[in-house]
C-alpha cells in the first residue's frame, strides 16, 4: 500500500476539480479546499468526504502535509506568497505547465516542486487520471520521493520533467491543442460561410487525429502540400486569396513548410 | 427494400479497398474490379463475392450498371476517358473531393456524377461506412436519383454538394485535418529534438480534438493566444526565433490570428 498523505488544495477551477477527487479515490486525505470565491471552494468540498472549504489562506492550524496550488498560471506567484503554512514541515507545488518552479519562491515553505497532469479539463466532463502524465520537478530529493509517491497512487505515467523541457512541452502543447483547435474553428469558418456544415467534416477530423496519433503524424500526412499537387495549391491560393488575405497566410506558410519538410517521393 | 445495382469499380486503392465490400453488403452487386496493376485488380476482387478482377479498362460486354472511378485525382480525367463501356446506359461516377464533376467530360457515358465519401481510409483499418457523409453531384435527375439511393444504402448521412461547395469542403478538409496532421508532426519533431516523449501529449490532444467536436471550437480553444497572455506569447516567439524560423514564423500567423479573431473576454 502507498502512503497516503494530508493535502489542502489550494484553488477550486477545473484542474483542483478534477485532482482532488482523483487524490482521494486513491486514498489521500484532503483537508482544505481553499479559494478566493467561497461558494467555489464549497462545491469542490462538497465532492470530497472531509475537506471544509476556506476563503481566507491561513493555514497555520492545518495538519495538511502537501499544498497543491491548482490556480491560474498568473496567479502562482502571488497565491504562494499569501498563504499562511503551518509550523510543520510542509510541501508547496503548483499544477502549471508553464510556470516555471520559480514561480513558487516566495512561499513560506522551501520545499516546493512542480505536480503538472499533462491534460486539459472540463468541468463536467469525467477523466481517466491513470492515463494522464503527470510531470514532476522539485530541487529537493526528499521532495521529490514525496511527489513520485503521490504521482504514482494516480497515473501509471509519471515523469521527471524540469522547468526548461516542461517549457518546450508547453510550445509543443501550444502548436499540438491550441492551434489544432483554431484550425478546426477556420475550417467551420469556412464551411459555415457557405453554408456547408461543419459536421460533415468530423468523421474525416477524428479519423485523421487517431490516425495521426497510431501511426504518427509523419506517416499519416495527406493532402496537395505532400503529394506536391501544385495546381491543387494553387488553386486553394487563389481562392483564399479572395476569401479572407488572412486564411490565404496561413494556407501559404503551412503549406510552404510541408513542402520543404514532407518526404516527396511517396 | 431499395434498389439493387450491378456495378463496376475502377481502381483498387483505399477508397475502392473499403467502398466495394460496403456496397455488396448493402445487397449490391460488384461484378469487375480494373486496375493497371492485376495483382491490385485481383487482391479486391478476393474480398468480394463473385468480381472479376481485369488490368484492361474494357467493359463493352459487361452488365453493370454504375462505373465507380475511385482513381487517383489526377488519374480520373484520362481514364474516364480510356473507358470502353456497354452498349447499353451507364452512369459513371467518381470519388474524389478535389475534381469537379467535368472531370468526366470525356467518359463515353454521359450520364455522369460524384460520389464523394467524405473520409480518409486506410487499408488495414475497419470503417463504418453509415457514418460517413456521402456528398453526391450530378447534372441529370435520373443519375443523382441512382446515386441517392446508392448512398443511402451504405450512408445515413447523404448530401447534395455541388463541385463548387466540394471545392470549398476540400480547402476546409486541408486547414482542418492535413494542416493539423502536420502541427502534431511539428509538436513531434519539437519534443524529440529535446529528447522528450512526443507521447505524453497524446492523452491531451485526443482530448483537445474531441471537445473541440463536442462543444465546436470556438468554445474550446485555450492557450496562451486565446487569453490575450502576452508575455507567454513574447516568451515562446524568443525560443522559437532561435530554435527554428518557420516554427516561429508559423507559431507568429496563427497566434495572430487567435489575437486578431478570438473572444478576448472571456
Amino acid at each position: 500500500m502507498h502512503t497516503q498523505y494530508r493535502i489542502t488544495i489550494i484553488g477550486a477551477g477545473r484542474v483542483a476539480w478534477h485532482l482532488a477527487p482523483a487524490l482521494e479515490n486513491a486514498g489521500h486525505v484532503i483537508q482544505e479546499v481553499y479559494s478566493r470565491r467561497y461558494r467555489e471552494a464549497k462545491k469542490l468540498a462538497s465532492r470530497l468526504y472531509q475537506a471544509s472549504a476556506q476563503d481566507e489562506p491561513d493555514f497555520s492550524d492545518s495538519s495538511a502535509e502537501i499544498f497543491i496550488l491548482a490556480v491560474a498560471d498568473d496567479a502562482i506567484r502571488t497565491v504562494a506568497s499569501r498563504l499562511l503554512l503551518p509550523e510543520h514541515d510542509t510541501i508547496v507545488v503548483h499544477t502549471s505547465g508553464s510556470q516555471p518552479l520559480g514561480a513558487l519562491a516566495d512561499a513560506q515553505s522551501s520545499f516546493t516542486g512542480v505536480f503538472y497532469p499533462l491534460q486539459t479539463f472540463t468541468k463536467d466532463k469525467e477523466v481517466d487520471f491513470s492515463k494522464i502524465p503527470v510531470c514532476l520537478e522539485a530541487d529537493d530529493d526528499g521532495v521529490l520521493k514525496v511527489l513520485i509517491k503521490l504521482a504514482k497512487s494516480i497515473s501509471a505515467e509519471v515523469r521527471l520533467i524540469n522547468s526548461q523541457e516542461r517549457a518546450i512541452l508547453h510550445i509543443a502543447a501550444v502548436f499540438a491543442c491550441n492551434f489544432t483547435n483554431h484550425l478546426l474553428q477556420m475550417a467551420e469558418t469556412l464551411t459555415e460561410s457557405h453554408h456547408l456544415e461543419f459536421s460533415l467534416l468530423k468523421p474525416l477530423i477524428a479519423e485523421t487525429i487517431s490516425k495521426g496519433l497510431t501511426i504518427g503524424p509523419r506517416q499519416a500526412q495527406t493532402g496537395p502540400a505532400i503529394r506536391g499537387d501544385l495546381i491543387t495549391l494553387e488553386k486553394h491560393m487563389d481562392y483564399l486569396r479572395n476569401y479572407d488575405k488572412d486564411y490565404a497566410e496561413i494556407y501559404k506558410v503551412i503549406t510552404q513548410h510541408i513542402l520543404d519538410t514532407g518526404y516527396l517521393d511517396r
